[in-house]
């Protein structure tokens, strides 16, 4: 089973050392190879996703991806950002099922904005389509108004677009979730404002008739983004487009208040996975050995099980996780009074210790 | 000095007569004029917006707007449906400037969902872009796709559009309203992935070097979103387009715990407005006289202040409603052990009382 290691920007190449410390730990058959990505890649060969790094990722099974993103790089043009990397992978492979669990954890409850009983248990899934909607849709760019309240000025646009089949498989995608959880899904759109949600809404309707044992919600974006803040706990699987799953998952994982410990993962049809934590590259702390690994590491875990087939192993790193959460240790973004503050590495030692 | 009062569905009609009674207390020279919209008028007339209805409004110094929407019309085809009305005036209005408060008062910082300490003092402005972006940009519609993952299949699209000018004029309001202020203005943007948003990221810079004396920061929506769960009163003025506006918006609302005491404008380049409470029309609740009035009654302040140039009679509106707080006055949606439940017209009453 081949591996693509890529580690990226400012706190990446720190915390992937650690996923892979716990990876080689398992003495599992993995072949691990690393390649840059992101503003390293820019600097070594000019191209934030050079031809090298895709046709690695490529030919992997799964890639495990550290972050991505300086400031530094928000001078450059778009075309060269670091981030383009991460959308080129998710286009270049296909990878249409972005997983985004948002999970407090007991111990970290008090980490939270909300109130602990808001939060307490908390075990949200979100399902962000990755490939569609207003990303990657063409026509845009840059163009004098060819009508609209100001013809003729100078205009930006952008396409929004789904096809059927995109949503069809999604929602599979989503319904599958459920049936393994609490059998529930809400689908988020902006079908009262949007043909291309409208459409969304119909083909989920549609595809929720294949489950008669699964629950389908519908639910406003704006309505959405209120609920997480209110009653966060009434959700379970949420499924919703790119664009709004960008908003809502990365809203939700911070009100667990613990986005440090949260993994990710980004599937095709083929179960190649892209896995990464859901928290940025974080220049500001890069190379002070203070990164929480964790979410890394459990990225690690959730590409043992989705792409690599090895759901022992996958929940080896689990519990291996939650006991170092349960001998007390933390690293700083997780800290609490009574607990044992730890760096980047001693957490990774810790976690292959207690596997 | 016109005013349209459009009371709508739901508990519309019972807060607006709430606000219509503060308003009758003040003895100004306003005339009002009631007229159906949003469901209600579709009853009556099969259009949610019938012409007379919008002759009105567009006649009017000011729209005094309840809510409109229940779910029994979800099954009607779009351009029916309640919400359309709303859409329609702020495009017929040229409605292009949403103003939100976010505040939570004193009195009910317990009723948010987040610590007491982190909203505690919360006074956030949004300021939403109306009547562009993808809500009104043309072409939308169904097609075979043309190109894309799957051509020829059934496919929906929208086009999310700003010209230059657009961009501008929002942002001078932001920057005007941030003046007044603590003088710091947060752009939200998505200029990592969309045309659109570099643009207003583009424009916004520009606007804001004729504001000196105003911070401008740029933030992504996706970390907009999560930036309001973690640290909501590192903001102030927030300004950004149609779709993040009404998402960050509700967000924002729904941080306070007391979205039943929040107001909006809308207005226009001749400061025509709307003016409506933030949340909606709760059918659930309807013509029980348990509906908060408060945010109807603020809405209607606000109305004073920025299209009627009533200063001096906003100010005492919101002293009043500060006052029946400090009372212990509360209806059920803010109801705590210790305070005093009132229905809505006991709200509505303490407040002319308190004038
Ligand atoms: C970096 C950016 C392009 C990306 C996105 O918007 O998808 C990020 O926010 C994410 O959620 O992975
Ligand atoms: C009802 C709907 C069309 C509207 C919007 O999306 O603008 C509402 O959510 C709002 O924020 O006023």
């Amino acid at each position: 089973m081949k591996i693509a290691v890529l580690p990226g920007d400012g706190i990446g190449p720190e915390i992937v050392a650690e996923a892979v410390k716990v990876l080689d730990a398992l003495k599992l058959d993995l072949h691990l190879q690393s390649a840059p990505v992101g503003g390293a890649a820019y600097e070594a060969s000019g191209h934030p996703l050079p031809p090298a790094t895709l046709e690695l990722a490529k030919a992997s099974d799964a890639i495990l991806f550290g972050a991505v993103g300086d400031w530094k790089y928000d001078t450059l043009e778009r075309a060269l950002r670091p981030e383009q990397a991460i959308l080129g992978l998710r286009k270049a492979l296909g990878l249409f099922a972005n997983f985004r669990p948002a999970i407090c954890y007991k111990e970290l409850t008090h980490a939270s904005s909300l109130k602990p009983e808001l939060v307490s248990g908390l075990d949200i899934l979100i399902i962000r389509e990755l490939t569609g909607d207003i990303y990657f849709g063409q026509p845009r760019g840059r163009r004098s108004a060819p009508d609209g309240h100001f013809p003729g000025a100078e205009e930006a646009f952008d396409t929004m677009r789904y096809t059927r089949p995109e949503i069809e498989r999604i929602g599979h995608v989503a319904f599958q979730a459920a049936q393994k959880r609490s059998k529930r899904v809400t689908s988020v759109d902006k079908a009262n404002v949007l043909e291309t949600f409208q459409l969304w809404k119909d083909v989920m309707t549609e595809v929720g008739k294949q489950y008669p044992d699964v629950q389908l919600d519908h639910m406003y974006v704006d309505n959405a983004a209120m609920q997480l803040v209110k009653e966060p706990k009434r959700f379970d699987v949420v499924v919703t487009g790119n664009m709004f799953g960008d908003i809502l998952s990365d809203e939700a994982s911070m009100l667990t208040g613990s986005i440090g410990m949260l993994p990710s993962a980004s599937l095709n049809d083929k179960k190649q996975g892209l896995y990464e934590p859901s928290h940025g590259s974080a220049p500001d702390i890069a190379g002070k050995g203070v990164a929480n690994p964790l979410a890394t590491i459990l990225s690690a875990a959730m590409m043992l099980r989705f792409s690599l087939g090895q759901e022992a192993a996958a929940q080896k790193i689990e519990a291996a996780v939650q006991k170092v959460l349960a001998q007390g240790l933390r690293t700083p973004d997780i800290y609490s009074e009574g607990t044992t503050k730890v760096g980047t590495q001693q957490m990774g030692d810790a976690v292959v210790a207690a596997l």
